[in-house]
């Protein structure tokens, strides 16, 4: 029985946000039950979400830049860039990955894409033939929790944004399942910045309840 | 009679890319055809992804950051900072944008991410009450061109990644719709670094088929 390790990645610019609150929500629960929480806080990080050659301190090939390629080769010569290692060495200790970020035009701020794109590379993340249920991380936990600007309503089936299950596929399905790990049901705080203090006092009640239900401690998590 | 205006937003990194050659060919192709083309080469410009108060020369708050309540101050005081100005100047501008990126994640690079995020602010790209059907940009058109990883079985309704338009979700739908511009299909170049050279070179002539058939002056444009 060991504590679980828990990566919180965090991506909002405002500390008074709601999306702050429930970032602090999840390391104050996560903590009282004996987690062993790690927060990047993409924002005070300054974290660059732009890919490209400064990801490396190794070089495959010179004269063209081919991401994948220099991923794989990185991996195999310890050649990321430090902040890039620090990341995935946050990643690959953690048995869970929270995610917190307001949705944005359907997605995540881009500084949290581009920690995708570039701290979830090839050779570290996933390897060819190594994805979904021959993923290389099935023992890990994936969890989104989203602020919307729009109500429950919207994303109805029928309605103009579609289910929310569908608007975070590349998210829940392309990214956790992707890499084997098992994506949990998200956590939705619908139209936030509208609805009353009472109710986004209710939503951090709702988190904190969902998060104390989850395990704790490894023997539970491989159980579930 | 006016030319159509057409901005690519174009993001890889690399300039020898399969996308590159994807941009180099909308550019030949439409140009040819009267239009008039203008490039957002992201990488090339070192476009910041990240959302902050560097978005803004005025301050609506100094408190606390909301975003779309800065977006909106902007909008009204010409407050945006150059480069987003230039950037949003150029979408008002346009009659048709196209997305030029490969699919990483599920989703378009973080460097796109953050174009979308920033440059498509509240009060510029949409309004409260001014979304899809009654969105502010109706008479503009949009269109992806995206290069995957993944062979065209993998997009099947069943296979792992599903349906190119789930997929492309929030940038079809939660982003073109959403500001009431007309969605064209997308176009797709399945499994582009797997395929041959010859393949290649067909999807460059399956590119330059699409992109000629597509109107090119304003008065078929809005008959389309």
């Amino acid at each position: 029985m060991h504590p679980i390790k828990t990566l919180i990645l965090y991506a909002h610019p405002e500390p008074t946000s709601f999306s702050a609150a429930l970032k602090r929500t999840a390391v104050e629960v996560l903590a009282r039950h004996g987690e062993e929480v790690t927060v990047s806080d993409l924002y005070a990080q300054h974290f660059d979400p732009s890919a490209g050659r400064h990801d490396f301190k190794t070089t495959a090939d010179p004269h063209r830049f081919h991401y994948q390629t220099e991923q794989l080769h990185a991996t195999q010569q310890h050649g990321f860039a430090d902040d890039l290692a620090q990341e995935q060495q946050k990643f690959l200790a953690a048995d869970r990955i929270i995610m917190i970020f307001p949705l944005w035009w359907g997605g995540p701020p881009a500084i949290l894409k581009g920690w995708i794109d570039r701290v979830l590379a090839c050779g570290v993340a996933y390897t060819d033939g190594a994805r979904f249920t021959s993923g290389l991380h099935p023992s890990k936990q994936g969890l989104l929790c989203v602020s919307t600007g729009g109500t429950p309503e919207r994303f109805r089936e029928e309605d103009v944004y579609g289910p929310i299950d569908k608007v975070l596929w590349p998210l829940q399905h392309l990214t956790f399942d992707y890499m084997g790990m098992a994506s949990l049901p998200p956590f939705i705080a619908y139209a936030a910045p509208r609805v009353s203090a009472e109710q986004r006092a209710d939503y951090l009640r709702q988190w904190t309840q969902r998060l104390s239900d989850l395990p704790h401690h490894n023997e539970a998590a491989q159980r579930a």
